[in-house]
């Protein structure tokens, strides 16, 4: 492991080598956290905080916006693919190198090389995203110090394939309960069978239209889904429960209730006994018609897209910091044995945010 | 353990108390089997073979007609349940009392107490009914010996309460699976959702109507039942496999192959993907129209029932040899904690017995 201080004047791509090179998979990031703060304290212009693993650095020009560049210093277990080996065409390969190392050293290049931005920057380097929520240092900071995350808009720094993607959509995970009475199989008239009693929650499931509205000019997908169904108690028992557990990814125009309200609405006559929620993570506004937001789009150039999945921009819209993906990485990549990434498009990414923050 | 000679001029009932105290679970039976080979040897009207611990004795008069009396040594686990305890009101407590050592005594008080039946007589006594049915003594020695079981008619001593029990359903269990395409929740539009696909299979098994056939007078109810149903991957992956296991209680004037088919045209439109039998074990049809048969149901009173639950008189059936279940037990007592029988009704049931094989 390759533990020289990081060199803030190597390029974005040259850094991202180093970063891959200095392993860091969640809940092992202390050695990073602690380069990357010693890097970043080595630079006048920025007030530089940490809090467990994650660190914070920021301009203080008295700007009339701030701007969050944020990302993730943990990766996913390394899959022997570390060292980072560059190959012929400029291609970059090892853990990280995608998901998100790429991201971050754009970020330390624009803290490092934009002393004097057009909007105040505060920069996020954080632990554990690869894991549990509850460990998530981005989550951990805002419930701890909600003041240092205050900004107009944010650019996570995740991987996005050049793209700008605005917002991201809600997730709620329900379990559908049906219940009956056991009897043995030769007998089945004296029971009542739970899993023939989740017929009408997959005929609805099977039968819902998903609708596809358009926010800030992305067209966002939803979708409801089954992702599992669990009911049986013996090969000669009728079942006295059936548990079918749905996913609603939702578009960001509904909130938390609205969301929930739906699910209940739509499974409402299909003899549910029991409804539990499991998980819930609402989604984020784009929130281009922002100012900030606006002028990024223009700078990277191309069209905005919506983010399906669910990522950390969502904590940023729950502090009510509009947020967008933006990173060098093609988001198929991550996790993947053979993770790589175009150096090129660090560099483009790296050369794109400073026009954005020096125009 | 009480491990003295079997005493067969004591009573039947004080010969069950006798055989729950000398512990029998399955795989352990083979000092009781000694036991009940020895107690037979002793009776010179009897022919005496053993298989493994399954012991065969057999009178040789040379009668029109061979009967079969057949029981099971073996017991389920003892539950803090022997000795056998016997109380003021007659009912005997303890492990096997009802499945089945009340049924096994009264085989060998009739073998001990009818040297000269009006039907010749085969007395078997098996190992292992409690467990897999591989280890099964009767079909083993179906298997070994099938010339053993000769016969025009059986009676499995198995709890009847009382009342002559005939013939058995069918049970046929099999996979319905289901397939789709992996992709993820958040973009639940590029997979197909296996789950979803399974709607139609469990909407069938809901409307289904099972018939309830009337067999030499006794009335079946068959039942098409899901006993089992597991789909899922992650609770963010749209599922690309659901499996659906039925199981079909069939009445016996289905043949193995009609149950099948039967099952396959169910579910013909249903968009299986996979049906894979699991399970498959043909009834037995009461066979109440033999004379041998006749003049058992006349002989021990009552109405025949019939029988729902798959047992071993289907063994008899394939071996061509009608069979009914006739015991003192209460089924519904059967591997019960508090298992027990009320000792009257092994000694009527004897009575009965002695009665149809002596007039």
């Amino acid at each position: 492991m390759d533990v020289r201080p990081l060199d803030l004047t190597s390029d974005a791509a040259q850094l991202t080598a180093r970063l891959v090179d200095f392993p860091s998979e969640s809940g092992t990031e202390e050695p990073l956290a602690d380069a990357v703060e010693a890097a970043l304290r080595a630079l006048p212009h920025l007030a530089v905080d940490r809090y467990g693993n994650t660190v914070v650095a920021r301009t203080r020009l008295g700007r009339s916006e701030r701007v969050i560049l944020a990302g993730h210093l943990d990766t996913v277990p390394i899959a022997e693919n570390v060292p980072s080996r560059l190959d012929d065409d400029g291609i970059l390969w090892g853990c990280g190198t995608c998901d998100m190392k790429s991201g971050v050293a754009v970020q330390l290049r624009i803290a490092a090389t934009v002393p004097a931005p057009n909007r105040d920057l505060t920069f996020v380097f954080y632990d554990n995203e690869e894991v549990e929520a509850h460990l998530n240092g981005l989550g951990r900071l805002a419930a701890a110090h909600p003041d240092w995350l205050a900004g107009d808009f944010a650019v996570l720094l995740e991987p996005s394939d050049g793209q700008a993607e605005g917002g991201c959509q809600g997730t709620l995970r329900v379990l559908l309960r049906t219940t009956g009475e056991r009897a043995h199989s030769a007998r089945s008239w004296l029971g009542s069978n739970a899993i023939h009693g989740a017929a009408p929650i997959l005929r609805r499931l099977a039968s819902y239209e998903p609708r596809r509205p358009v926010i800030d000019g992305l067209e966002y997908r939803e979708g409801l889904n089954a992702v599992r169904i669990e009911g049986g108690v013996a090969g000669n028992v009728i079942p006295d429960a059936c548990t079918v557990t749905v996913n609603f990814r939702y578009a960001p125009d509904r909130t938390e209730e609205d969301a929930l309200a739906h699910v209940r609405k739509v499974f409402a006559d299909c003899g549910v006994a029991e409804f539990v929620v499991d998980d819930h993570a609402p989604g984020a506004l784009p929130g281009l018609d922002h100012p900030a937001a606006a002028a990024f789009v223009a700078a990277v150039g191309g069209d905005p897209r919506p983010k399906f999945g669910w990522t950390d921009v969502a904590r940023f819209s729950a502090l009510g910091v509009p947020a967008v993906n933006y990173g060098p990485g093609d988001p198929q990549l991550a996790h993947k044995r053979d993770e790589h990434v175009d150096t090129a498009r660090i560099l483009a990414a790296e050369e794109r945010l400073r026009a954005w923050l020096t125009s």
